[in-house]
């Protein structure tokens, strides 16, 4: 019985519109509009290793939660799709805190760029972290991989039905005017992924099932995309996108 | 950018029906009968980092192609799939010389077993050499892991129609009374399994491809399954399972 260590090598890293945790959609493609590339890393940056792989519209990515700290699994998680209160037993779960901090998404594979040396797959729907080592990458065969007859307990859909994610999200005249002149510079769908990400509602759980108040103070939440920072509130009208700024400067 | 190694400790083991290489199917679930135990190991046997699973109807483990020697990838994979003739770049096929060792299934969960303080995850559906040690095991998730617009290039059928796995698979009448007996002492389904394993015609392509001559003197095959030898030759009538042997012993 083997019970020695197994020692990975990344062969590529992640460059992902997410730059922190919170935010990142619960599973890989509730986003489409979340978009990475992965950068083969040397040995492995070779155009043979990926020859066929074009073929294929989506791809798995076997990739390390890097920015978890080692050891520090639990047997017992709270999934936030139970609103934080029920336990379930790790490998019950995607939790982040596993006895080995690997992690597995299906992600869509728009293209394969060749730079000189640098090979590049393009990806959506995409759940990284930005700087997620990868260690390995697979085509997805849906012979194999779709089972139609799976069941299935706690996680029977995709969102919680009773949290606010219904309300609408607003965005200011600003907001917009900003996510239009971006998407013509960059090409990057920034309403879109605004959108998709603030729809699954990233806040804890317990403050996700309170109910906004008229009299309240807005309460302001903010992210990271690519190279902005998203500042949005909640209101009884929805949620309210006020502010985008380049990380580092300030010009909205 | 991370380029550290990373460590994984095997969180479980495998106890699988296939004792070699040759015969295991090329993907889970194509032998439903082929089943294997996987037994946590200590500090994960614990009954709580299970709670929660037996909701799910499958699972994905993630193992340890442990009989691969570590760095002996190579770029481009010829895949018995395509006839062993076309090479396809290492990452566009599920190969087991990669450059980290991982493994992927998904499989069936029949049961979870709690013996003293062994735990132990009854599956089916394997694809798994006996004594692979196991690196994470998470809930297939129907919403996330189909992916029902999913197109692909050369893995369009999972066997080659061209290959003689159309030929009948014939039992002898000592290997019939065999299985009968060997079924109704262990509860395994040594015909189906025989059946499903055969089906896939584990020889190598350039055996597959050849016709069966009426003159040749037949060409022994052998795997093994359980604690059993079985053999097998082709014949212009079919697949013959003419012989099956205790490991070790003598008494079909």
């Amino acid at each position: 019985m083997s019970i020695t260590p197994i020692y990975l090598k990344p062969i590529g890293i992640i460059h992902s519109c997410f730059k922190q945790k919170f935010g990142i959609p619960r599973q890989s493609r509730l986003a489409p509009a979340a978009t990475a590339e992965l950068v083969l890393l040397p040995p492995y940056n070779r155009a043979e290793a990926v020859k066929g792989l074009e073929q294929f519209s989506h791809i798995w990515i076997s990739f390390i939660f890097h920015q978890i700290q080692g050891d520090d699994w639990l047997p017992t998680i709270r999934p936030p799709r139970l609103g934080g209160k029920q336990r379930l037993g790790v490998f019950a779960t995607r939790s982040t805190h596993r006895p080995n901090p690997l992690g597995l998404s299906a992600v869509k594979l728009e293209e394969i760029c060749f730079q000189g040396s640098e090979i590049c797959l393009k990806l959506s729907g995409v759940d990284f972290l930005d700087k997620t080592p990868v260690v390995d990458i697979k085509p997805y065969l849906p012979y194999a991989d779709i089972i139609t007859d799976a069941t299935y307990g706690y996680a029977d859909q995709p969102f919680d039905d009773q949290s606010p994610h219904k309300l609408p999200i607003l965005f200011t005249a600003d907001v917009q005017q900003f996510c239009t002149n971006y998407q013509a510079q960059t090409g990057r769908a920034l309403a879109q992924l605004i959108q998709q990400t603030l729809t699954q509602d990233p806040r804890p759980a317990y403050l996700r099932n309170k109910p906004v108040s008229k009299n309240e103070q807005p309460r302001y939440h903010g992210i990271s995309l690519w190279d902005l920072n998203i500042r949005w509130y909640y209101s009884t009208a929805g949620i309210v996108v006020d502010d985008i700024q380049f990380i580092n400067t300030n010009n909205v």
